[in-house]
């Protein structure tokens, strides 16, 4: 049996307004949101997309953080690992790039099956 | 100052892809992303969409889970806490309703500045 990443299972499976997931499912899934429910790593992720074809190295994004390279490091390790960013090695750095494929897929599973259930930003907005 | 809720948060955020986010805003999202990053509550707001008028009680959801009554009431309490789930009390039940709004806004935070990124299943899903 192949075991997919949770990016895989998140593109594999039905919008999660579509059809009840199943315990297999929503664990393959788990995983990814958990690597995404971090104040940290959503930061990391937003700034890599910022950057220069969506890609960056922990050289980039020191300054943005109150935080040792190492914990940064270890922060965009979590999210390759997942499958949300892409890595490759140049030289003495690792760069990483966001995978739109995956985001596409989370969003997916958010998304479908509420079509017009449009996002109105509320009074509350600042 | 007014404290947004997370879904307040994601809803009024840009896109995770097109502007870096604060440290405000990401620890706001957090908790949202947080309290879906488990299989028994994804596996809920799952049960609860696919329940006529997106609407079910504890009652109506015991039987998928091999859960006591209290521990999935207890995730429910966590998926409405965040907004996610909307929450009425009619005779001797609770009954909990999927928000649109939340889900659109979570799609709208990995959706949008990767349009043309199509999710493609991969060989692999089954």
């Amino acid at each position: 049996m192949i075991e997919l990443t949770p990016v895989q299972t998140v593109a594999c499976c039905s919008p999660l307004m579509s059809t009840p997931l199943s315990q297999e499912t929503a664990e393959g899934i788990a995983p990814l949101l958990k690597a995404l429910a971090d104040p940290v790593r959503l930061r990391l992720m937003s700034l890599v997309a910022a950057h220069e074809n969506r890609e960056a190295c922990v050289c980039d994004l020191n300054d943005a953080f109150d935080l040792s390279q190492p914990t940064i490091s270890h922060h965009l390790k979590v999210l390759h690992e997942v499958g949300l960013l892409d890595r490759s090695k140049r030289g003495t750095w690792v760069y990483y790039r966001v995978s739109p494929e995956a985001l596409a897929a989370v969003a997916n599973l958010f998304g479908a099956g509420i079509v017009g259930d449009a996002v109105t930003p509320s009074a509350e907005c600042r």
